[in-house]
């Protein structure tokens, strides 16, 4: 080990062998924490080529478990989102690709920070069950075609103990490591093809266009190289994806959505990216094509029905669907913040958004911290648009007031308001594959 | 921590605050282990400013006890040598300046690898006790004008633990992080002036005289700056110092040294710190007035008197000076290695000379390997010497057979014979002060 730390230090590359020895003798801790830092570091500052980028992901992926999805017919497409701020798009994604047809069999996480994660969003949805055995998860899609979960078995053991280290050491934002991080549990997962997410703006891990770009052309070239085709589209993250922000909130957008009622920006996303999975799925020949069979099974019902079976499929009450208010939890009471100037919205920082959310009990400051699924914010406004004086901008559903004040003084401050219209913002920022 | 790790790996600076809580937070315990490691390679590849390694080494140097000579009348002049093969310079340096009346109050270490350690060469001489208290030390002091001991009390712990981490993470060899811990010791030694001997060459630390320099700058402004007026020479390691290595061969050489009947390269190393001593120690105006002092202090006997004095203060067997072959442990055999052609010896590898030693048993390849004092090498013919096929070039002091081979090899292969004479070497190839 001290030879591989030494190499890296001085900017040389490591082979397969060398990065298989470090992984596998790290996962068995015969490699101690401290020179496992040490190298991290390393590699942080001198980088890693692409070729030990794919090598490294592979000897993650091959540190654990690997799914074997090949029981299930048809071509498997995965997604994965690098992760934003009102990021309900799982929810209604899976749905929709597959009520056309295409296999879903997905691992989702749970949220951090001011990230929200699929799996908390799912669970506020009575008697949905999230934790699946791989045997239950596996016979899930078979059954409906669709099946969601927490990580089942042991996926990425060295991905996972290397990100804990990565966390203490201050090499997490490096684009090798975040992408060998991702791609080590994707290709681990099983499927055959897989659309990456990768969010950029300020509630995002990437703030720049450039660095996102970098990031996914990395993860795409290690999905491609892996032998699994890989695509990854940019999407905007300068403010909160649609309006709710907050578990039950979350699933009750993407419920109005799969009938055709959600806010626009989040539906041109899932257009995008169901249109780019029935793609990757051979379902469609180009992304209009797919676009159009996404604005078809949504307007047909498929996408809806394909829910209900799906929320059914895992103990959840379909009922969901028609009648969200009252199957989902309710906050015991709303505030209001409005707007404190005449002028147009500049600018709503995601990232105080979604901190604001997580004080209101919607996330997790630290790991083993329990959520509120009721809770959250709703923004009424969004970039772009017009405010006058003591408009409702957002609106907090609270149950403690605990942190009331701050969640409230954080959406305030999140909100920009100028008296020139921005300049229009797209949601979708670039293809890359 | 974090931050502290994260301000290092993009390259900024960190002020005496920041280091200060990483030392001491690092030597309680709550700094984890893998948290110095990723810093410390941060600061390996980011490198640190002159002022961030004067105040590492000052937060080093208060980690721990820091003795006070202050009750020892006259000007302390500490020396320190960066190591190097069949250096047994303190044996001989000490008894001379301490017998031009400068208090010696010395502490020094033991061998690891190819390199010797001054406390082993010491333990050689039947009944010498090298580890004091520190009262014993004081007293010794105090009493004969000189005293050599392994380190006394708690000196700087700080720089021992981070040296342990150092040495299993690839991050020795950086010149702030070699200066800040050789001077944190020395600071915390408690003399008044500090003389430097940096080796330069194959059995060095430092391989090139460039780099030799850069750390001698480094230390003596650390020393400087902390307000002990620091020196330091450059001397040359491309050959073992003198012929013996080994302990008790050393100890007998630098016993002839002090004789008057050393070999010349030694004793011109001697003489040359020996003047830079009683310059720091204001015996003398300059080098030249020093050197003259030294070569009167061994040619009367002054020198000779003053060890035989030391080495019965602290319990060995005066009669070392004059019988040393009576007093000093005999290997059981000797093998001799000859030269395999006719020629000039152009290079004598010292680091592999060291390490044959170390084989035989005269050094240790890990910290608690046990080592015998009569073993080692003593070379007849040094650099630049002609020599005639089958004449004898080195003498291996031998007790058991074990590693001889590997040994003897060792030796051959460091001889190299070439039929044109090298150019000459200096001994010294530079001050800095």
């Amino acid at each position: 080990m001290y030879d591989l730390i030494r190499k890296k230090r001085d900017g040389e590359s490591l082979g397969y062998e060398e990065l298989k020895f470090f992984i596998d003798g790290y996962v068995a801790g015969t490699i101690p924490d401290y020179q496992a830092a040490a190298f991290l570091m390393a590699v942080f500052i001198r980088g890693m080529t692409l070729e030990e980028t794919v090598m490294l992901t592979q000897c993650m992926r091959e540190s654990g478990e690997q799914l074997d999805l090949s029981e299930i017919p048809g071509i498997k497409v995965d997604k994965h989102s690098t992760g934003g701020v009102g990021d309900k798009t799982s929810i209604a994604l899976a749905p929709i690709v597959a009520a056309a047809g295409i296999p879903v069999a997905k691992m989702s996480g749970r949220g951090l920070g001011h990230t929200g994660g699929t799996i908390d969003k799912l669970e506020s949805i009575p008697g949905f069950r999230a934790e699946l055995s791989t045997e239950e998860f596996l016979k899930s899609v078979k059954r409906t075609g669709i099946a969601i979960t927490g990580q089942t078995g042991n996926i990425a053991p060295g991905d996972k103990k290397l990100y804990a280290l990565r966390d203490v050491t201050a090499t997490v934002d490096n684009i090798s490591l975040i992408a060998s991080s991702i791609m080590s549990k994707k290709l681990a997962a099983g499927a055959d093809r897989i659309l990456l997410d990768v969010k950029v703006g300020n509630g995002a891990f990437m703030k720049k266009k450039k660095e996102a770009l970098a990031l996914a052309r990395v993860m795409v070239d290690i999905g491609n190289s892996s032998g699994k085709r890989t695509m990854a589209i940019l999407s905007d993250m300068n403010q909160p994806l649609g309006n709710a922000v907050g578990n039950a909130l979350e699933v009750r957008e993407a419920v109005a959505t799969l009938r055709g009622e959600g806010p626009e920006d989040f539906y041109c996303l899932c257009r995008e990216l169901g249109a780019a999975m029935l793609m990757l799925g051979e379902k469609v020949q180009d992304l209009k094509q797919g676009r159009d069979m996404v604005d078809h099974l949504v307007s047909a019902g498929k996408a809806a029905s394909k829910f209900e079976e799906f929320v059914k499929s895992q103990g959840g009450d379909p009922d969901v669907l028609e009648r969200p208010d009252r199957v989902l939890p309710k906050a015991k009471q709303q505030v209001t913040v409005c707007a404190e100037q005449n002028g147009y919205i500049t600018s709503l920082n995601a990232e105080s958004i979604g901190i604001s959310a997580m004080l209101l009990g919607a996330g997790r400051a630290k790991k083993d911290d329990v959520i509120d699924p009721a809770v959250g914010v709703v923004m009424h406004k969004k970039c772009g648009m017009q405010v006058t004086k003591g408009e409702p901008v957002a609106t907090l559903f609270v149950n403690k007031r605990d942190n009331l004040e701050k969640a409230e003084q954080l959406i305030r401050d999140a909100i920009l308001v100028a008296e020139q219209p921005p300049q229009k913002s797209e949601m979708i920022l670039g293809v890359v594959e």
